[in-house]
């Protein structure tokens, strides 16, 4: 745990700059509008270490899979996320020696995301040549304008004497990729053309050895400054705008970038492509940059009105769950149904901006509570687009039906594990469950009913081919799988893969008697399909411990050296200083080892958390979670919302924390390579659906809140069935606020009330 | 399966060239050395497609690891065999042409491995330019003399006209491996000079980033032929010695080629190593070629003394056999305690020179019985000596101990596959009982009481550290292991694993009792320790099912899609066209199936054999056959032996043929890419331990013979304790002679029989 951050209701900020945190302080200060979006490096030159990080949704390429033996089924290509071509650098000389903050004295350094309107800041006052020069910059990428990024830079000469300064701007396709496997570069140029205050570049990633499209991407870029235009550069891979002027004492400058970033995503043609960046290039022209800065805080402060949470009386509390939803939103706001949620969105490359399971399983509850039907719905219209994709997934196993991958761009399964690719196929489970979560959240059918209704053929296909007939033991049941719990992987028979198994095969049975003739006849399920998907919901084997009370999480888990007190739950601790363990047990420890790694048994129970009696949610709650060590972002928000409904709310309290503030306070060590982006929807989730207690049964929404002992009370926003309603928690009472739309009747503490 | 070659008892011999089986036909026409060896490619130009491979005993390359997401615990890197710098390229041109057997046209093809005396020959009638030449090749690396690789061409004008040859002899580094995941070169050239008959060349193996050994490789040239010297070439990568002349009709011109190959391996400085290669050039160029075929012949003879077996009345089964030794003894003959048996020796690049757990379990056993005890003894240094880097290997871990490496150049774990890599550690009993294998069977305890008790106890260490003690159980258990069948991985309680490894600790316990006060004291085994060891000794879980009456191979295995029939055994089978599954069937499919790739709970039973009861063996033996699809090289011996011990006569056979003929008859279809040449050892163990049933118990010598019912009878001579033996099996009597040594007393169908 370290925070790096200053404590503030909307505000990511510090006024330090430490060498050993740069990578951090990067990751924290990203910014996207889920078009593009970058870390928060510096724009002017910095020597010390920094990890350079632009990234493109949508844009990825595949490299070439290295294993040590080759077996059918193995992916054929390892999907990376490409660094993308460099926009945003800008080195700044004055009196010809470039501002480095790793080498010069400086002071008075800020560094500031402001969440409410989505802009970086910066500001120091740096010693140059025995001069001093305050130097601000600013720098969005807007939500109202997508292909647009802009930054305005300003400096001071706080001297007594003049000072000369040069700017060069720069477009620079010279990137190397920084994984963990590799630093290669990914793009070649195509084109360039400079003037004397623009330029354009177009770049291509390299060729691949695997069919899937190369991307095109076309940067132009523009300025406005009192500096006047030097010469400008075209080199072989870059382009460069050159500024130069003087600063007198006391005299302030500035200097403004612009960048238009359009991609072969969006135009088919190079023609197409240049002739919407030079259209995009004039529209961003005739506005004002505060006129660009307007349109980005009107467009946040939409967002902010359906989703905000304020917490009263734990401003750290309040800060971290800002940073979720703005980091959240910042990667994904169902703007393109072909984008999606990278578990690390723009932020790093490790997991890169694929798209994992993360996003059914998390990120959707929470844009279901937070805007508009159409977020979530593009978030299923990508699976359904993907169909044939999984199809195929599936195919390359030898089994029936679609097997959606556990990480792609395209649809096709990119990782190359096969403990994970082909074996943590819970996945299908999850994207399943999306589909009737969305349906039962919002009430309406149609999407369950017609795409979703092929979407869960599909993977019913899958499970009753996956399943194997035990006869011995006169039960279907679920070899080689690999949990949610990724530190115990190729077991049989996990609980919550069996478990979500049966309910997806019984879910498409009921969506089947649904359907219209019409659909019915399109997925053409023939009445033995029908039955033997019955049979395997009869005999589907969930493994059980009756006299613990719990389920297990898999075949052998409780052979593991597990020790138990007097009420049957576990003792085992991994000591203090060996956490987390996956920097510091080597994998074959951990894969012996009964610890968790995250929700599991118990991921599956808060899909269905009402269909459990308390007894049945306590026991195993009290048997899991002193082993599970949350080295998953995506762990505690679960057992947070689980121990919320137990009532034991100081636990609850403990992992709210941990989820708001993983990064704020980088619990997990691990910030510095990224965000944990999907893992922002747990601190909605948790207070949501934890302490407020949030349900929707039978159609009826319903609460059950608590107040957290330090906090005063919360307030937030939730978008229900047309309506938009404010739900202000204090702990004295429950207050909810019709704000848009008809009234309707709640369950409160299990009482029905009427809203209006 | 694929029969390419003729039968014939001492030869491998064709007269067909089908483009089709061109890498087949080279992996079968290898040869080697021990210290170095190549495939059967052709010496002159060869434009189809072809697999060069050149390989050096010892000389490897530590590539970089690359993963999905790396753990701790992964291996720093992966080591590869590179393809060597190519010295054996000859360039024949008739009349400005290069000979090239894919474009040309010949008759007369014969491509012959004389098995008896270690040499390749070929010959053909090509037609160039409207010429007939006769083309006769022979080369051999030799056994008496390592560093030599000598070849002798001849051409016969068969035209009415004279034609003009030019030959080509070169030396060249410009050589690209050709290993399943990349296609990289490994040799950079430290020096190079030419003569006009001689030459030599000195190269390096490319850097690396883990500060293993560079090799540097010297390699020298000469020429004897009636053709005259022309101007010689020095290029970046190679250089060449060229000759040329005429050959009037009816003319036979011959071309001799020697080269002497050294490395750092052998000599510290790079003036000791040339200062050698001029040596041993001289010292070769003392014999002529004649003399130097006929110290190649000798030194075969003599080992063929020691170990041949005739098999009366089944030439393809005599053939087999003898392949089998010839391959063996061409990988690996004891000469160097740093080499080790590669499972594909000098034959190819994918699984190259490493050493695995094969040597131990089933080479030695046949080095055992046909070769000198210093042999074997070597075998068994070089795993003491490689002790070290086993520390090192549990260590990375976390474990206590030495953990001996699944894939090795140097000791340190170089293979990257998780499962593999830390999870098949049966393969550390393996090597503790190859340490009594060889005292049991030499009677001699030299080794185990000395360096053998030293690493006895460090993978006693490792054992006790690895076990965990499952409290619910009452039992010590093994999660997360490999066992010999690969087919199931990462499985809990192997039974193969956990009986050997129990059988270890109480062996290891044994030998503590006979070591010297002083190796006691160097071993430091506490009272502790020695109580926890017999502790895990005495609540070792076994897996079993009284009820089926086996050892259960791991657990869930009977969960698994088993159908039985009324004796209780499996009626499993996979359909003939999806054999072998692993070039039909997704790994996730195999994985889940109840298919074995090779004997697993049937190894540890061949182990111990004789402390089974007949019941015990017949039991397992009939579950756990029909489930094997003998898709490792090392099962088919493994099922023989047992099959033979139970009298089923005729599986035995089959079992036999299967591994004699394994690569002859190409019944895995991958002999294209190399020999699989630790699975030669299969047909002397099918033969000798399974149709003669040799054991040895309690010091003695033990046969119980029969003969297949195909077969006249079979002879084989054995090496025991400092005799020679003669094994002559008939249908109607076994006669055993004492060739050398002193007499004893065997026994023979369960009688003592005196052999004088």
């Amino acid at each position: 745990m370290k925070r790096t951050f200053e404590i503030d209701p909307w505000k990511v900020i510090t006024h330090e700059l430490n060498p050993e945190d740069k990578r951090l302080q990067e990751s924290m200060t990203s910014i996207g509008n889920e078009y593009m979006g970058m870390r928060g490096m510096f724009e002017e030159k910095y020597s010390g270490d920094s990890h350079q990080g632009i990234y493109l949704g949508g844009v990825w390429y595949p490299d070439k899979t290295r294993v040590g033996w080759w077996k059918i089924g193995y992916p054929e290509y390892f999907g990376k996320v490409p660094n993308a071509i460099d926009f945003i650098s800008v080195d700044i000389k004055i009196n010809g020696e470039s501002i480095d903050l790793a080498k010069d004295s400086f002071s008075d350094f800020e560094l500031c995301l402001d969440m409410k309107r989505g802009i970086l800041s910066r500001s120091f006052i740096v010693e140059k040549d025995g001069h001093k020069i305050e130097v601000k910059s600013e720098r969005f990428v807007s939500i109202a304008f997508k292909e647009l990024y802009a930054n305005k830079l300003t400096f001071t000469n706080l001297s007594n004497e003049s000072v000369k300064i040069e700017v060069q701007s720069l477009i620079n396709a010279d990137v190397y990729n920084e994984d963990s496997n590799y630093g290669e570069q990914f793009w070649g140029v195509l084109n360039k053309e400079v003037a004397d205050k623009t330029g354009r570049l177009v770049g291509q990633t390299v060729e691949n050895n695997f069919g899937t499209p190369r991307f095109t991407v076309e940067m132009a870029m523009s300025h406005e400054t009192e500096l006047s235009a030097a010469k400008s550069e075209n080199e072989e891979k870059y382009i460069a705008n050159n500024f130069e002027g003087t600063i007198e004492p006391d005299q302030t400058v500035s200097f403004e970038k612009r960048v238009i970033v359009t991609t072969s995503r969006d135009y088919d043609t190079d023609e197409a492509l240049d002739e919407a960046t030079t259209n995009l290039m004039n529209k961003a022209g005739e506005q004002s940059y505060d006129q660009l800065v307007k349109a980005q805080e009107d467009a946040w402060a939409e967002r902010w009105t359906k989703s905000d949470i304020t917490i009263d009386g734990d401003e750290a509390a309040q800060q971290g769950i800002r940073f979720n939803l703005f980091q959240l939103f910042s990667t994904y706001y169902g703007n393109d149904a072909r984008l999606n949620i990278g578990p690390k969105g723009f932020t790093g490359e490790k997991y890169g901006g694929a798209t994992y399971w993360d996003t059914e399983a998390f990120c959707l509850p929470v844009y279901l509570g937070t805007s508009d039907p159409k977020v979530s719905e593009n978030l299923l219209m990508y699976r359904y687009n993907q169909l044939p994709a999984a199809f195929h997934n599936a195919q390359q196993q030898g089994l029936d039906g679609a097997l959606y991958p556990m990480v792609t761009f395209n649809g096709v399964e990119c990782h190359n594990e096969w403990e994970i690719t082909f074996e943590e196929i819970h996945r299908n489970s999850d994207i399943a469950y999306a589909i009737y979560n969305y349906a039962k959240t919002t009430g309406d059918n149609t999407y369950a009913l017609h795409e979703g209704s092929e979407v869960l053929v599909a993977i019913a296909r899958f499970w009753a081919d996956r399943v194997h007939f035990s006869e011995r033991n006169d039960k279907y049941m679920i070899h080689g799988v690999t949990g949610a719990d990724e530190y115990q992987n190729n077991v049989d028979n996990n609980w919550y893969t069996n478990a979500t198994a049966k309910w997806e095969l019984k879910y498409t049975l009921e969506v089947l008697e649904e359907v219209s003739e019409e659909q019915a006849k399109k997925l053409a399920v023939s009445d033995e399909e029908k039955a033997k998907w019955q049979d395997i919901v009869d005999k589907m084997y969930l493994p059980e411990d009756k006299e613990l009370g719990i389920f297990v999480q898999h075949d052998g888990f409780l052979d593991k050296e597990i020790t138990l007190d007097e009420n049957n739950n576990p003792i085992n601790k991994v000591p203090a200083d060996e956490l987390p363990i996956n920097q510091h047990w080597s994998w074959d420890k951990i894969l012996r080892s009964p610890y968790i790694k995250q929700a599991d048994v118990l991921q599956a129970m808060w899909y269905f958390m009402d269909d459990f009696t308390e007894e049945q949610k306590k026991r195993n709650f009290d048997f899991y979670e002193p082993l599970t060590v949350h080295e998953s972002s995506l762990s505690a928000p679960i057992y947070a919302i689980m121990a919320a409904d137990l009532r034991y709310q100081e636990k609850s309290v403990e992992l709210y924390e941990r989820t708001a503030r993983l990064d704020l306070d980088n619990y997990n060590n691990d910030t510095k390579d990224g965000l944990h982006i999907t893992a922002m929807s747990g601190g909605w989730l948790a207070i949501v659906q934890g302490f407020a207690g949030m349900r929707v049964n039978d159609g009826q929404l319903q609460f059950k809140p608590f107040v957290p002992q330090a906090w005063n009370g919360y307030n937030f926003r939730l978008n229900f069935r047309d309506r938009l309603l404010e739900i202000d928690v204090t702990k004295e009472n429950t207050e909810i606020k019709l704000l848009k739309g008809e009234p309707l009747t709640i369950k409160l503490n299990g009482e029905d009330v009427e809203v209006k």
